[in-house]
C-alpha cells in the first residue's frame, strides 16, 4: 500500500495526472454543526434570519472553487457545478450540511465537496458564535463518488 | 439572544470593531481525523512519509492566514503567531490536530484557529484518500479563547 | 496638480503613508443597477428569491476585503466594518446599492467601498443575466469620505 | 421566467453545466469614467502618465483571471485572451474602456469582461483620486456574446 | 522580432490562444540557492531540520498552481503534475531546486516551473534568514521544455 | 545555532511576533535578469514598449502585497510603501531590478521586497519569452533592511 502522494523517498508530489482520461466525475460529502438548541432556533426563525443559510451556502460555494489553493498537491480542476445543501435538525440539535461537486476531468473532485463542507460549517459556526462558542463540527465525510478508473465509492455509514 | 452578524431585518454584514480595543487574543482549536489502522500505520512509519504531517501542518498555518478571504464576514487580522501540532493516536485510529492563533487586535482569531485545523484534516484526507476514502473528520471545536470583551472562554468536554 | 501613484518619470508606485498618521476613516460608496421591469420584479418577488441580493451583499463584503489585491497600488487595509445595502427602486428600474467601509489607518478606504459597490452589482447582474443581459451598471461614485489629512468630502449630487 | 441560479426554493446554486458542450466563448463589455478635464487632461499627456493607463489595463487583464473568485456562481473558465483597450475622450470628459475576453468552454465569459472592465476603472479611480474624488463609473454593460446555446447577443444602444 | 505581449502600439495584452491546438507540454526549471556552509549544515542534518525542504517543496508547488495569479499576462493552466526536487550542494554551497511543471493545453508551462523554482527558493530564504542574510538566489533558468508549435527548447549551459 | 521557523523538533512553525515591539521597518531587494542584446533592444526602444517595463512594476509591487500567501511561514504585514525600479543596463546585457518595501510592524520586509524583485523578474521573462528562452534571473539578493530588533543589515557585495 502506497501513499500517492509520496514519492519513494517520501517526499510530498502533485501526482501526474496527464495520462488518466478525462471522464465524467461526482462527488458528495457531508458533515453536522452540532450546537445549543436555542442558537439552532436562531436559525430557523424563517426568513429574518436566512442570510446565515445563505451565507455558509455561498461560502461553501465559493471555497469548492478555490480548493487547490488551500490543499497543497490537490489539482486545480474546472468545477462544472456545486451545490450545498443546509437543513436544520432539531432532533439531533444542529444543522446537516451536503454538497455536490461535479466535473470533467482527470481527477475526481471530492477535495471540492469536502471544502464545501467544511467552509460552510466554519461559516455557520463564525455567524452564530458570539451566542454560542460550544459548536462542534463533525462527522465531515465523503458520502460518495463516481467517475475514473477507482470507479464508484460508496461510504457505509 | 441576538445573531452579531446580522441586522435587524435578517441581513448579513461584518461586525463593526471599531468602538472595540486592541488587545492580546489567543484561540486554541481542535479536531480528530478517524481513518483506518492500516492507513494510520503508513502515517507513522517514520521520516519516509514525513511529508504528508509536513505538509497538513503547513497546509493549516497557510490557511489561517487567509481565513477572511474563506469566511464572509471574518475581519482581516494581522496574525502574530500560528502552530498546528498534529499527534498520531494509534488508540483512537486517527491524527489530533490542535491549532494555536494568535494577534493584537480588535477581534478574536477562532475563526482563524478553527480553519488551521480543518484545512490540515482536508490535507490529510487529500493525501491518504487513494488508500482510504473512509475516513471521518470530526469533534472540530474551540478549546480555548482568550483576550477582548468576552474574556476566556474554555470548552467543557 | 500632481498623480500621487507616479513618480517624476510617470512610473507606477505604491505612495509610502508611512509617514501618516492612523486615524479613523469612513467611506460611503453608491451604485446602480438597470434592468428590465419584469428582471426587478423577479428580484423583489419576496424570499423565494432572496438569495439573489445575499449573495450580491456578500459578494461585495468579500470583496471589499480584497481590494488591495484587485487594485495595483492600494494599500492592504485591516477593514473594520463593511456593509453593503441593496435596495430595489421600481420607480427607476432597478437595484440601489450602498457600501459603507470603515477602518483605523493610514490610508482611506474610498477604493474598499466602490469595490464593495461593483462586486455586488457584477453579483446581481450574473444572477440574472440568463433572463436580461441588456442590465446597465452605472452611477458608481464616492458619496462621501471622513478621516485623514484631506478631511471630508461629501459628493454633490 | 426563472433564475438559473436559483433553485425552486430560492436558494443559491452555481448552474451545473456538466451536459453543455464546450464551443468558442467571446463576450465585449465597456464602461465610462467620467472625470474633471483636468484629471482627464493629466492621463492625456503623453508618456509621463503613461503609467496609469497601463496599470489599469494590466489589473483588468489580472481580474477577468480571477472572476470566479469574487462572483459568487461563477465558473472558473480557462481564459484564452483577455484584451482592455483604454480610449481618453475629451469630448465626454473621461476614458472609455472596453474589455473583450475569449475562452473554449462550456460557459460563456460576459462575467470576465464585466470584471475587466470595471476593475479597470477602479484602478483610474484609485490613481486619480488624489486629484478628483467626484468622478464617475457609469455606462458598464456587455456590449456583445457569442457562442453557446443561447447565440449571439448585441446590445442595443 | 517582436514581443507578442505587446500590441502594436506597445500596449500589454494576454496573447489569443484560441486558434493553438491543445497538446501535452512539459517544461523544468532550475536555480540555487548560495548561503553560507553553516547554514547549509543546518538544512542537511537530517530529519530534525526536514520542514524546511519540505515547506520550500510544498511553496513551490502551491505557488506554481496560482501563476496565473501573479504573472500578468499568464494564462490559467490546469496543471496535470508539479513536482519539485532540492537537493544540498555541499561542493556549491547551497540547495540545488529544480522543477517540473505538465499539461496538457494551449500553452505552455515554463512559467509555471520557473514560479515553482522562485517561490521554492523564497522560502528557504525565509526559514534561514534568522541566521543568514547573506543568501542569493541565482540560476533562475528554463532547463528544457516540449510541447505546442515552438517545439522542444534545452537549454545550452 | 537555530532555525526560528522550526520548533525543536524540527516542525514548521510560524515564529511568535507577539512580544515584539511595532517599529518602523525598511528592507531593500535586488536582483538581474540576463537577457540577449536583442532582447534588451526590444525593451529599450523607447515608449512603445513601455508596457514591459510597467506590467513588471506592477507585478512585483502587487506580488509584495500578497508575500504571505505564497511564503508559508511568512507573517502578513500591512505594507505602507512599495517601490520596483527596473533599469535596462547594456553593459551587462539585462535588466537590473530593485525594490525596496516600508511597514511599522513587529515583523520585517525582506520577504516582500524580495517577492517583489522575482515577480518582476518572472513577469519580463514571461514578456520576453517568445523572443528569448535563454535568460537567467540571477543576483536576487537583499540589499540592505532596518528596524526591528536585529537592527540595520547591509549586503557586503
Amino acid at each position: 500500500m502506497e501513499l500517492s502522494h509520496l514519492d519513494q523517498s517520501g517526499r510530498a508530489r502533485m501526482v501526474d495526472v496527464s495520462a488518466k482520461d478525462a471522464t465524467a466525475r461526482e462527488a458528495v460529502a457531508a458533515g453536522f454543526v452540532t450546537m445549543n438548541p436555542a442558537t439552532l432556533r436562531l436559525l430557523s426563525e424563517g426568513s429574518p434570519k436566512g442570510d446565515v443559510l445563505a451565507a455558509a451556502r455561498i461560502a461553501g460555494i465559493m471555497a469548492a472553487k478555490r480548493t487547490s489553493e488551500l490543499i497543497p498537491l490537490c489539482h486545480n480542476v474546472p468545477l462544472e457545478s456545486v451545490g450545498v445543501e443546509l437543513t436544520a435538525d432539531a432532533e439531533h440539535y444542529g444543522v446537516a450540511i451536503r454538497a455536490t461537486a461535479r466535473c470533467s476531468g482527470k481527477t475526481g473532485v471530492e477535495m471540492e465537496a469536502l471544502t464545501a463542507v467544511t467552509v460552510a460549517a466554519l461559516t455557520i459556526y463564525d455567524m452564530c458564535k458570539a451566542v454560542d462558542r460550544s459548536m462542534v463540527i463533525g462527522e465531515v465525510r465523503l458520502l460518495r463518488k463516481s467517475g475514473g478508473r477507482s470507479g464508484v465509492y460508496i461510504h457505509e455509514e
